[in-house]
């Protein structure tokens, strides 16, 4: 039975750790509720707590598996923890556990973990309007951490870069990842770079390339990070410790340089921005739904009035809608 | 030299039938010029003469030698001709002739031909933004008709019906056209076919194709246009009589059946749609550069304000610009 909660009950419920609340509440975002205005107003003074880690990298390279072994690192430090699985290539949405996600079913009775996979093709922008919104939803009901996992598919990993505090590269031995690296431009979205799968040939060779892209392409100043590269065999556990361990030193240079306010202030201002973007483009449609629209083009088809007069005046009316 | 003439003397020039002026007033369209806005003010009055026809089709179907067949036989009716060649693939603007207008060149000397190729992938959304002011510019320099020739290459052949009141959709004999035309939505926004180069084997077979396709298509009303196909040999001049008697039909049946009107309100609509649009985002972009954004990023960081009511206040700062 579905509870008719009104927006105020979701959100103490959901902070209070009711993963079924905090369910209603990403679906909101998702279908782009009308209530979303109330719940965004109501989530606003709990938020800026969570840390944001992004991971990224191409298919294949054991995205899955490393998200669910920081998952259980982060669970034996007795963090809350929430997990945003992003699947740029899917049109559909909804909170299924996708076929991938099997080995997230280890945290599945796990009341400190919320898993919830995501459709990044919805109707308004995909990445860059529902995942800061769902991130919010996540970090105002208690997630110390929120693990973002998406593949590295065209633009998905700059828009997760964008998203995150921290932001993890995964790459695999033998993939010709490093040079897919250099040309993706994911040089300078990574804070930490992981070999995982380095039981396999080529492990060491492919740490070595990136090591050295890296120092070719940094042009450091003093105080800047260093970015590590850490090898890891995530389905047996190995190297996760060192990679937390770079983690937490990534979360304290944020702390202390004052990147972490940067970061942050600027993924408010595109986030503010897509949504009057996508306002005003709502006011232009309804005012082409309405009248406003066809007696401006009557007058410009008639000449007495010219194109850019006639969108002053259509902007003049979207403003004061 | 260049003239340094203001806007009202190149709008006389333009009318009185200096090729310069033309230029330089499309190359305003091109440049985004400040002056635009003056530019269109001046033009307004004298808009909404010319016949546009929109001619697309893909590569190798001898768009070029059509258009070029097409401004002769107008010419020998003592009309004033407007060409615009539309590159949809390249990113490089400019008034120069290209290497396949070699044969417009036929034209170059005569006063009553105007040619200009333009990039449409250029800032501001390309066809949708700088081909109808272009259309303008040679409208009310007294063009009597314009014909927009673009390669049907994506979104591009539809965006040049939106552009045209008549558009001719050009194919060839085994191309595999009659199937491309079908499954590009080619059908739709054809008012009139064209196979050209009538001369090969397989013209009757392609024009049957089409013919066939067209009657499964179409779900006429009475008064509705019946779509010709005609078969043409551009470069030897054949056919181009019988191209130019349907073209005088569908314009005919347009002013008749009020559908010229809704094509021009409708064409009106979207160009101001585009400006308004525009016009925001760049306001959008003004407020980033300045501190506005930078203040309600801060607020929505501290969690003093949502996301959705900071979007509120941007709005309402890019309304009051």
């Amino acid at each position: 039975m579905r509870s008719a909660a009104g927006v105020p009950d979701l959100v103490r419920q959901a902070r209070d750790g009711s993963p079924r609340a905090v369910a209603r509440l990403i679906s909101m975002v998702e279908d782009v509720s009308p209530r979303l205005r109330e719940v965004m107003a109501k989530l606003a003074p709990h938020s800026g707590n969570a840390w944001v880690i992004g991971l990224t990298g191409s298919p294949g390279v054991g995205k899955s598996t490393s998200t669910s072994a920081l998952v259980k690192a982060l669970r034996a430090r007795d963090l809350r923890v929430g997990v945003l699985a992003i699947d740029p290539s899917s049109p559909f949405s909804g909170g299924a556990l996708l076929g991938d996600r099997i080995r997230m079913q280890d945290h599945a009775l796990d009341p400190g973990v919320y898993i919830r996979s995501m459709a990044s093709r919805g109707h308004l922008g995909g990445l860059s309007w529902a995942t800061p919104q769902a991130l919010r939803v996540l970090d105002a009901a208690g997630c110390d951490v929120v693990l973002v996992e998406t593949v590295g598919v065209g633009q998905s990993e700059v828009e997760v870069a964008g998203l995150a505090d921290t932001t993890v590269v995964l790459l695999a031995p033998g993939m010709g990842d490093g040079i897919q690296a250099a040309k993706a431009g994911i040089l300078e979205i990574g804070d930490v770079f992981v070999v995982n799968k380095a039981d396999r040939d080529g492990a060491d060779a492919t740490v070595k390339d990136l090591r050295n892209m890296i120092s070719l392409a940094e042009r450091r100043q003093p105080g800047d990070w260093r970015q590590p590269v850490v090898k890891t065999v995530a389905a047996r556990g190995e190297g996760v410790e060192e990679l937390m361990e770079a983690l937490d030193k990534h979360r304290a240079w944020l702390a202390e340089s004052g990147e972490l306010r940067r970061r942050r202030l600027r993924r408010a201002a595109d986030e503010v921005e897509t949504i009057a973007v996508t306002t005003l483009r709502e006011r232009i449609g309804d005012l082409r739904h309405g009248r406003g629209l066809d007696e401006l083009a009557e007058r410009v088809v008639a000449g007495d009035l010219d194109p850019y007069t006639a969108a002053d005046r259509l902007v003049d009316a979207v403003s004061s809608a």
